[in-house]
């Protein structure tokens, strides 16, 4: 059997579970799985050998297996910093998981992975300038620049989450304070909605939350703004306000052909495209002088990260 | 002759004056020559004829050239904006220069023409993944990324000046609220140096403007400061802090191996690399996790740009 017609698994590590693909030849998905995300890094392994062999279960071995994980990933594989794997840093990921698997291993960053998987099969096809942006709790990304997928001289590019929109705005989980994560993720919204029930502007968003601001979380926010309430509207507005803040940013120092958003907020495309879009243009350098950048979802959903991690190590391995 | 070792003319065109070089086949400046930017498309034109008159004088004509423009340039080498050239706007730059010289012209970005000439021949040799950033009256930049120049989808790559960092800002001559080039220019130290006066902790500042707050400018912040003032000095670091924060934003973005500071202000690079490079470490994203991303001065000083030019028309037209 020729090397190329062998399947690639792809599997796509997070915060709570583990999601893994396996590919054909062709990028089709043959099977789908997942598994928890258990602490440490021993455990982690683990599980992705399991699930590796549940993907595999019943063929041969897959030719090579593609990994993206939450966090820095330098050019040796060797994870770096993850926010969210807590007591997972400085692992030479890739040697370990080759070593338990027998079988050649190619690591990345996670949003880097999907950015790969949209541009080669999803919503970024034909784009040679392009950023993927998936807001989730927080923020990720990936780049694509001159018709190649950018990861930077460590592997580290893709972080915008982290630019500073607010110098002195509130403190953001890394220990920096007013990064663009702050105020256009997932948890940027719960924040927009504490503060707006806690100014008297979105008692619906309160109620929705069972009466506790403090419990006031995106998803409150969402529902309220879907049973027509003008305060959570308000404050839909707002965070796509500051999500098209940040594209704009990435705009004025990348321009890009493309936006794509990705990410567990794309669920909620039809109320937050069209007021990114419109901001956009408020905040881009010399708007009327530049084509559009359309802003589009992704449309591989949540198997992008591990479709990509599967294509990018059958790329890195058969080149 | 073979058509390499025919000399290429480059054009650095500034609000005040074009500087133009002329550079042989192995990149070394023939001849130097500027003449003053006159106001409107035409007279710019014959500035420009003139200035390749006199940069070729005595030999044969350029082989191509090369022009650096202050503002948007698009792929059809069409000046879309340029916020210094006023009245010059959407000119097929490109098309008329060529009609007038008669001989091809190729045009970019004057920041992209400055990155191009420190990564080829500059601080930036042999880095594939930099940002050149110039500091001058406003900011400029150009990015490299995976070994090549990136200029985006439509040319305006590389304007990180207008990023937001400071939503509820100052205004940027723009139009825009709180970019970065509102604090990190040389009209950002004067600002800074107003505002540090105004609240009365820079007395040797407004001394050096002759005791008016509205005539601070950032060369009297700069002159108070080496004179040994500590109000100035004050003045300095938040300067560098404003910087750092734009580089650690453009960090996050691209993860440069390498960043290059040109501009006027680096004549000032003994009082301000050392700062910024400290303040950096606290913006930067993981910064322990991440090998540094060194910070240093361009080398090729007011004539990257017009050099950068050449070599980029020379490449463009000799694939």
């Amino acid at each position: 059997m020729p090397a190329r017609a062998v399947p690639t698994a792809g599997l796509d590590v997070g915060g709570t579970k583990c999601l893994g693909v396996l590919l054909d030849a062709d990028d089709r998905v043959l099977v789908e799985r997942r598994v928890p995300t258990p602490p440490g890094i021993d455990a982690l392994l683990d599980a992705l050998a399991e699930l590796v062999e549940a993907l595999t279960a019943g063929g041969g071995p897959a030719g090579a297996v593609g990994v993206g994980l939450p966090g820095l990933v330098d050019g040796s594989g060797c994870l770096r910093f993850a926010a969210h794997l807590p007591g997972v840093v400085d692992v030479p990921f890739t040697a370990l998981l080759g070593q338990r698997l027998g079988v050649p291993v190619v690591t990345e960053n996670d949003a880097t992975c999907a950015t790969a998987a949209e541009w080669r099969l999803g919503a970024g096809r034909g784009v040679d300038d392009l950023v993927l942006v998936t807001l989730g709790t927080g923020i990720g990304a990936g780049l694509v620049a001159g018709g190649a997928v950018q990861i930077g001289a460590h592997g580290f590019a893709g972080e915008p989450g982290h630019m500073v929109v607010q110098a002195d705005g509130p403190p953001c989980d890394c220990g920096g304070r007013g990064h663009w994560e702050v105020f256009a993720s997932g948890r940027g919204l719960g924040r927009l909605g504490r503060d707006a029930a806690e100014a008297g502007r979105a008692d619906a968003v309160l109620a929705a939350a069972g009466g506790e601001p403090d419990a006031i979380r995106g998803e409150h926010v969402v529902a309220a703004a879907r049973a027509g309430d003008a305060g959570a509207a308000a404050v839909i507005d707002r965070f796509s306000w500051w999500i098209a803040l940040g594209l704009a940013n990435l705009a004025d120092v990348l321009d890009p052909a493309l936006f794509v958003l990705g990410g567990g907020l794309v669920a909620d495309a039809d109320l937050l495209l069209d007021p990114v879009r419109a901001h956009f243009h408020g905040h881009v350098m010399a708007q009327t002088h530049r084509p559009e950048a359309p802003i589009v979802a992704a449309t591989l959903g949540e198997r992008a990260g591990a479709i990509g991690a599967a294509t990018e190590a059958r790329r890195a391995l058969s080149p």
